[in-house]
């Protein structure tokens, strides 16, 4: 903080950021009052141009009073001050400071000196100009806003959006008073990266999400997946930190498996049979939008479907849903086309009978894991409590990505209900994680995407979660009269999402646990109830991101287990090494997967997985 | 902690884990005064045997005067006490307890109580037993001693290295003074699981690691694994600790992609153009032992002379070389028949050119990431400082392992001093924080592991890192005459582990960065120096286990950068995505992979990765 000495107030010492020569602009701008207290810091920053106003001074104008701008902007806000006002008010400062910059050219100090103490200034050169670039580094929402003074060219290359600059100057209060508590009164640009703008994708204005997908390099240039990217991060920490604080051990589940963890899902396999890939044919390497296959085209259709549906429950924005169902009706036209040209290729698919496996890397047939809590019970089953964070992978192509990030856990001597309570607890310690740790954020995201984020993650951590078992679940559900349910419900099915939003958002009207599934839509690991139609499985169903927690406690006797895996016809020398922790020192344990890019939804009110995560696979896209 | 009221010392209360009805054996372990403040306690624990002691009791015996154990412990340890003297001393304990337990059931408290007060006791079953069971739950590295008392069977299931337990008892002073602070009175057993004996493969003995690697399932239960697990956790937390404090974004790069990180890493396929996965065949799941490929043998030869050549430097183990030697040559033996009979079949390889992937997943060729700091350069573009932990591939067969853990960072306006420092403050940060967090088990593996783990952490800590170029480093070596170097020693090449041994062990005596490598031994990326031959590229080599940090300033200049891509001929249109970074904005940036393992083994003492990897993936192996 400022000390005040002998009347003066002394500017507090600015961090510099231990690894960069810059100063890291949450250090400025995030501290209580706006940065004014560094006011009169001489400071290096680095950052992208987010915005940019610029104007040119006639040589020889006198400088004007300065304008009533307090009074303007109390009334309209800072955007209404016109860009002539302000440079109006800048004249002097600009004088004295335009010789000195020049487009990235380093200007030593003593250079620097010498021209400010000389009056007065030579006559400017023409075209001299002013730019108001509002900079952002990702390290907080706010943009710092820097002014420079320069020439020409110079000025021209700062101003477009995703220019990068390193900067040195001084900390000003802005002469004109605006959204701004203090600026950047540039001394020396000691960087510029430039932006060929006929190519780059963004701009000042806000670019609809799935726009963004295609330059995924990009996004988090913007404020919204800049906001995600931070959310995400303390999610990440606080996870962490939850197990930690109740002495889990972390560790690292293999992503190359042998073992099918679930018996169901399509799994991608890992080979060396196609021999060198270090330098890939041109026509594999990216996806080609001609070249886009028809199964994508339906998955494509089946996302959009899905989406117009969410914007329907949700009835929050018409604009968005009206964009959806014109883009759905693009699809399926395309889509059709797309069904009468295929119908006569041949396939050409390998299959897996004809290829000789010992020869892979492995020797053996091997897949990127689905879940990582097979693998997780061998290291409870000795050290009691262990969690896994990592990419998980399926090869479904009705899923909107194929790898997801999800946090699992295993607890040793524990129950289906010790399982469901970890749950809701990590669920609100997450919740209240991101209120306490990311305001900013979380308001700029009630603006920009959805204002009712932060209560909901306020009610989430003071509701109790319902927890109803199956049975319940479709009990209550058979006697819904005022709502026609697409998908038919019936005892031993999956509950659609639509059934699930019903639950929760009409019905109990708060986080709901679902348990004790039917066998047949649960992996085949969870334990079997006495009634032997049922297993102690669980869902955890919270409004608008559905299903964020899948658990289970898992079948500790051997022979059951064994049945179990008779019974749906995997192939049981797979989980011999499995069946080993049933065979040797067995215990009731259980546990959960939780959905870690469906937290994040929840949180920041975003509806598609694929744009929280950084770079998402989906069928047909996995560039860049 | 105990409160003394009116003279008479109340036990604190055992924390109950939240989410099992047992007490963690650290919570009572773990205490100062390692659990005495908890006498008198009622607990339910859990975990596994490690080792048991158990002794008959001929009925009528009467009990014998307390054996004068506290003067035999002081002079040769608790192991020479005999299970006979032990058992006496328990006699009138056994009696008034060995009725109330049976094999698993639950005997009500009531009934219990009804029992213990009930004097003189019932004649004694036949064959009364008492079982001293050594129990983990792998909290922390000592183990609970559990005294059973009980007849026949149910003692006989208790005793099985890994036999599994949850009881119920009074935590009790020993009445003989042992190298047990305390131990666990047992009444009621809650659950048993018992053990194959004949099939379970730990015992009370140390295995050999290599045997160990057969059962990764059960390796957690040895106490060197466990240790190895806690401090693996500890370096975990305390990565994303590190991060955390320095303003770091966690952000997940994605692990399937078209992006070849490197140019000259072979990498795997992730595909499904196999076809459905769901059922794998029985001949491929799992490596047999009789289909080893040459390949396998031949890398295994490798590995094994690496071993030797490991083990012959540090001079520290005579007998494990002795051990070492003898296995490399049998192996060799091995391969040389093995030779013999490959030479006549024919390949069955797919090649990648026949193989339309077009119809994959992904409509295209992609594969497991080798590196994730493209990506991590995307956001740090945008974000400033990011970092990521998590999986990444090779596939290539003379390395260790196939999946390895990395933490990757990249810092944007930065240069390859700053990746350097932060480098060496990270690697300090994570040994200053095991030394804090994990002392037992440090302790425990500088007496079974390797005696200088402790001081070798210390040492880094306090040690300044040594900063050599490349060139510099090679004209150390070449003045070397006291060593005569196995690998030829060239300008131009990369140096061997025997040269970087030297330089760490032998000359600097202390950790060193070599950095400005030449171009043409460092990815494509790192930014080219003035000369046009060296590369802003680093390693960071510690003694133990060589290069932990691999780091880098990349190419910011576009140019620059598509030469180098045009030079190395790798396929430019991978790269577009990356080269927008610096078609748009670009920055000086650096950042650098630690190989969170190799950190491991440097930390533990132990020497090969496939020790410190949960389950590790080889060349040959990816079960289970």
């Amino acid at each position: 903080m400022a000390t005040e000495l002998a009347g003066v107030a002394v500017p507090m010492d600015v961090t510099r950021f231990k690894y960069s020569n810059r100063v890291v602009l949450k250090t400025i701008l995030g501290s209580r009052d706006g940065g004014l207290v560094f006011v009169g810091k001489r400071v290096v920053i680095g950052g992208w141009v987010r915005s940019s106003k610029v104007g040119t001074i006639e040589p020889g104008t006198p400088p004007l009073p300065p304008p009533k701008a307090d009074e303007r902007v109390a009334q309209t806000g800072s955007k209404d001050v016109t860009c002539v006002e302000i440079l109006q008010s800048r004249i002097p400062f600009i004088r004295s400071i335009m010789k000195v910059l020049g487009g990235g050219n380093y200007h030593p100090r003593e250079k620097l000196e010498q021209v400010v103490s000389r009056p007065p200034p030579p006559p400017p050169p023409p075209q001299p100009s002013i730019a108001l670039l509002q900079v952002s580094d990702g390290s907080c929402v706010a943009c710092l806003q820097v002014v420079v003074a320069a020439a020409g060219d110079p000025i021209n290359q700062l101003l477009p959006t995703g220019t990068s600059i390193l900067v040195e100057g001084i900390l000003v209060k802005p002469s004109v008073q605006g959204k701004h508590v203090i600026e950047l009164k540039a001394e020396k640009v000691l960087h510029t990266g430039t932006v060929e703008h006929d190519k780059y994708p963004l701009s000042k204005k806000k670019l609809p999400f799935d726009m963004l997908r295609d330059c995924s390099q990009f996004r988090p240039r913007t404020t919204t997946v800049a906001s995600v990217t931070r959310i995400s991060n303390a999610l990440t920490f606080a996870s962490h930190t939850f197990f930690q604080n109740h002495g889990f051990l972390y560790m690292q589940v293999p992503i190359i498996t042998t073992t099918d963890s679930e018996g169901f899902t399509e799994k991608f396999v890992a080979t060396t049979l196609f021999g060198k890939v270090g330098k890939m044919e041109k026509s594999n390497a990216i996806t080609e939008t001609e070249g886009i296959s028809l199964e994508v085209m339906k998955s494509a259709v089946k996302e959009k479907s899905n989406l117009v549906e969410e914007l329907k429950r949700s009835e929050s924005n018409r604009e968005a849903l009206a964009a959806a169902l014109q883009d759905l009706r693009k699809t399926n036209e395309l889509a059709s086309q797309l069904e009468a040209k295929e119908k006569s290729k041949p396939g050409t698919s390998l299959k897996a009978e004809r290829v000789n496996f010992s020869e892979d890397f492995f020797s053996c047939q091997t897949y990127l894991t689905v879940s990582g809590r097979l693998h997780l019970e061998s290291y409870a089953c000795a050290l009691g409590n262990v969690y896994s964070v990592g990419p998980r992978f399926q090869a479904d192509c009705a899923k909107p990505v194929a790898e997801m990030s999800m946090i699992e856990i295993e607890i040793a001597f524990s129950q289906l209900e010790d399982a469901m309570s970890c749950a809701d607890d990590l669920f609100k310690f997450l919740c209240k994680w991101v209120l306490d740790n990311c305001s900013d954020d979380m308001q700029f995201l009630s603006k920009r995407i959805d204002q009712t984020c932060i209560d909901r993650l306020r009610s989430m951590i003071s509701s109790t979660v319902e927890k109803v078992s199956y049975t319940e679940a479709v009990d209550v559900l058979k006697k819904v009269t005022d709502k026609n349910f697409e998908t038919k419900l019936e005892w031993g099915a999956a509950l659609a999402s639509e059934h699930l939003s019903y639950l929760v958002e009409d019905f109990h009207k708060k986080p709901v646990i679902i348990y004790n599934y039917p066998k047949q839509v649960k992996p085949f690991y969870a334990r079997l109830n006495d009634d032997g139609k049922t297993v102690r499985a669980f869902d955890m169903v919270v409004p608008k991101a559905g299903t964020v927690i899948s658990g289970s406690q898992n079948e500790e006797r051997f022979d059951i287990l064994g049945s179990r895996i008779k019974e749906l016809e995997l192939p049981r020398e797979q989980y011999e090494w499995y069946l080993d922790l049933r065979r040797h020192g067995t215990v009731e344990h259980s546990g959960f997967s939780l959905s870690f890019d469906h937290v994040l939804l929840f949180a920041t009110g975003l509806t598609h997985v694929r744009d929280v995560i950084p770079f998402p696979r989906s069928y047909g896209k996995a560039y860049p």
